[in-house]
């Protein structure tokens, strides 16, 4: 099956230059993905229903073999202009949108359980709302492998195009697990064995210094409103990223990153 | 001087509701920067220009000294709504907007001379060109002690809103040389005595293992593009960061962020 050409009896929104809203684009209970890689990675999901996806000749053959899931009813063919039409204005599409549902809910436990051996890095988002900000925080965990991200149900942005683009893959790739209650997360945490780390400009020690062997789970609060007192008591510890200069803040993604980094360096070590 | 009210003779945008546009808040040669920390930092910086201010009563008590600087006919009392007026739709301004000239060119060497003692970090952006991402790492770079982050004059984004804002005070704070040709500063770091890292996915070394002690650039290349082959060879070494996850790229201010940590912890030890 080539997908170098538009294949007949697909739709081609190109020539028929259709009306958003009044037709099966809509995205009522799902979202328009988009991006190559966000999409790439979506379509290596199993986990991840899609229901359309509209793209360009071009996307087509960089997609080429993931694409065999879709149903061939699914799969339009369209101008870069009609894949833009889609989308929110300014959305760098790259030629591919993809119509999805959000992922069904993940427990923590069993994807405890499935993670991959050797000492687990876990990330806790409090309350970190802008999908920007989570986007880049996933695409982190995916680099370096992190197990999962843990964010509080109603206070994390919800699945969305902009999300999905800033996490270039990552969403698709590291499991996401929507608590409900982040305090009683940490707990489960505990149980499961992991040392919960609080990242705060305040904390206790250097991060190097902080982490001991074994599985960790690394907490990030909100830039401005930080950490939550009830969260942070669930905390075995806290930890800052020394830095030194003349400003004592950091991007909450960039603090993710690089306490990430740091972090992976100590699970090779150990 | 009370900053906690409005102050007489000072035009209050709350009561007038100008049309913007037609007034004296016309960017025309300059750009609004917003936002608590950016405005703080930019009144802090001798070298900044504000030809008007722009502000709620709340913001006015919040920067307070630090306005002492403007010309009392150049502070503007107005409610949020006025200030959004200003400026693009969705601006996060806590409140204050400022009218400022983009600052005049720096000259790496003097910029050099002035840095504070100890081995220098400087951060040299070929083409990047997304203002979040720039202003992301100016904000490490204010955050991590950075002595000068070098962009390319025609392939950087210019002074802005959105750049300011994402610098959250690192525009104002860390030089930024605009340079007119990557590869010829590089040469001039290296005559300056700086050992030049390319930052790249295929580097021939950790970045843990790439530094010497003493002064280092590290060089940052467009994601998806990378570096160009006439600035890595400028270059005198070339190093990865070690990630180890499912996907081999991290967003550009991420790595910039784990490279001013790790280049940071050397000189700690140096």
């Amino acid at each position: 099956m080539s997908f170098g050409t538009p294949q007949r009896g697909r739709r081609n929104l190109a020539r028929r230059s259709p009306t958003p809203g009044a037709n099966p684009n809509s995205a009522k209970g799902g979202f328009w993905l988009y991006g190559l890689h966000a999409a790439r990675a979506a379509l290596a999901n199993p986990r991840r229903i899609i229901r359309r996806a509209v793209m360009t000749e071009r996307a087509q053959t960089e997609l080429g073999g993931s694409l065999a899931r879709l149903r061939e009813d699914g799969l339009t063919v369209a101008s870069p202009d009609a894949v833009s039409r889609l989308l929110p204005p300014g959305a760098v599409h790259q030629g591919v949108a993809l119509l999805c549902e959000p992922l069904l809910p993940l427990d923590l436990k069993d994807a405890m359980q499935a993670a991959a051996a050797g000492p687990r890095l876990v990330v806790v988002l409090d309350q970190i709302t802008d999908p920007h900000n989570e986007g880049a925080i996933l695409r982190s965990a995916a680099a370096f492998g992190v197990a999962a991200v843990v964010v509080q149900d109603r206070h994390a942005p919800p699945e969305s195009g902009a999300l999905a683009k800033a996490a270039s893959g990552g969403l698709d790739l590291v499991p996401r697990i929507t608590a409900v209650n982040i305090a009683r997360a940490l707990e489960e945490l505990g149980r499961l064995g992991f040392y919960r780390i609080a990242l705060a400009a305040d904390g206790e020690a250097a991060l190097r210094d902080a982490a001991p062997p074994g599985d960790v789970a690394i907490v990030l609060g909100a830039e401005g409103a930080g950490l939550r007192r009830l969260v942070r008591e669930r905390c075995d510890a806290s930890a800052f990223i020394p830095m030194g200069g003349a400003m004592e803040s950091l991007n909450v993604s960039n603090a993710a990153a690089i306490a990430f980094y740091e972090l992976r360096r100590g699970a090779e070590k150990a």
